[in-house]
């Protein structure tokens, strides 16, 4: 039987990063690919259940001319839709992406890209996630060529492999040509810098309004993490886990002579 | 100089939890309590970063007359716009909820009122999310001050013991009289079952829409767990941390033959 493979994103159905994904995951052998993507960008959506209102699915044609789906949901909804039985056939694998910027570090969190592969381990379905390490989010003009490529390898090791259950992949991919690429790391969530800064302004009816502005993140480049590979040209894959127990603190806490 | 604490929750500004917490924690010595809620429910609604569309904030008055800010973000939203300078004084605390439906296991991604608390730590600052044990989700109707007066207890001790970086606490309350609960455990995210279904109907128009129905989550009563401790009828205090890495997965993918 065809392992059969949900491609999907936080940038949305259109976004040219989800194809190259889908194009990259169809030429494996014995492989049936499925698309079900956000029908908007949902970028920094975190992790989205939407049980208070219904959900919409269309078809729709890829710019490459095949099908896919999408719906007014988040991205983790587009997976549950998926894995909650929207296609006949069982979903073996999700994949997410390709994202164009990193997902690094506290970023997992709050990324769609991230989240989607998060629902689908909740679900009992592994999940990888892929991003590039563009510095700028230019949706369309990025050469997604080098990561698509990577996506395959990472994609043909985890179909080879398994990987257990309540784990996800989180793989970013330096924008750099395949040949510049410095090698895989398989590394431990780094340490993001946010340099979020409040903006206040004041409408034209004299009332204030609030942007969270400033500059992007950026991140402490420590070796063995996300954020150090992906700077020094290595493909960064680090397997994240649903629980996020800090165990070391339990006996701590228990002394505070409750 | 007075300890200066954030209150707020995913339910509302107006929500009763929020009221009874915000009460508790004006209750302690040397406090200063500032409130910045949502203004609408934003429950399964995950790890936002607004960062497309400005926010408003504006003043209202609670149901026992204090003031409080109310915003059109994201629970996270609000936390991020405390911390980066909203109020002019610091912010030492933030404390999210007091939620009526309990946050257990893999809740805690999705969770409004968790990825607040998520927020904080993101910018160095302690976090603590409480959540009632009720089955049901009657906003209004419930009972909060058992779980107020354990919200009192543990804010004592967190300011009392100071907690470390990268840490929020999450905890859960047995919807029970203050007299009937059997004690405080520190425990681990344990494992929720979810038992959503697809539900497919179709419109007036005879076109397809699609809820994520099905029924509650439950989950494992196992000894030692978020999920153990409330069936139990003991208050439930997870530690929780912001690196997801599942450090020992990085071996065996090292030694998927790169």
């Amino acid at each position: 039987m065809k392992t059969h493979i949900l491609v999907t994103n936080d940038d949305g159905v259109t976004a040219p990063g989800l194809l190259a994904l889908a194009e990259a995951v169809r030429g494996l052998p014995d492989v049936k690919v499925s698309i079900l993507a956000p029908d908007r960008n949902w970028s920094g959506g975190g992790h989205v259940k939407t049980l208070e209102r219904p959900l919409r699915v269309r078809e729709v044609t890829l710019a490459d001319g095949s099908s896919a789906y999408t719906s007014d949901g988040a991205p983790s909804d587009c997976v549950a839709l998926a894995l909650l039985g929207f296609f006949e056939e069982k979903i073996d694998l999700v994949v997410s992406g390709i994202n164009p910027m990193p997902n690094l570090g506290h970023d997992v969190t709050y990324s769609g890209t991230v989240t989607a592969a998060m629902e689908a381990v909740i679900w009992d379905t592994p999940g990888i996630a892929f991003s590039l390490g563009s510095v700028d989010n230019h949706l369309g003009a990025l050469d997604y060529t080098a990561a698509a490529k990577v996506a395959e390898t990472v994609v043909t090791r985890a179909l080879q492999h398994k990987f257990g259950p309540g784990m996800l992949l989180n793989v970013n991919i330096p924008y750099l040509p395949h040949e510049e690429l410095n090698g895989i790391r398989i590394t431990r969530q780094g340490l993001r810098v946010y340099r979020d800064r409040l903006d206040k302004r004041v409408d034209p009816r004299g009332k204030p309004y609030y942007w969270i502005g400033g500059d992007s993140p950026t991140g402490t480049a420590e070796e063995g993490t996300d954020v150090g590979a992906l700077i020094n040209g290595y493909v960064s894959i680090t397997p994240i886990q649903l629980d996020l127990t800090m165990y070391s603190a339990i006996p701590t806490i228990g002394d505070w002579g409750w």
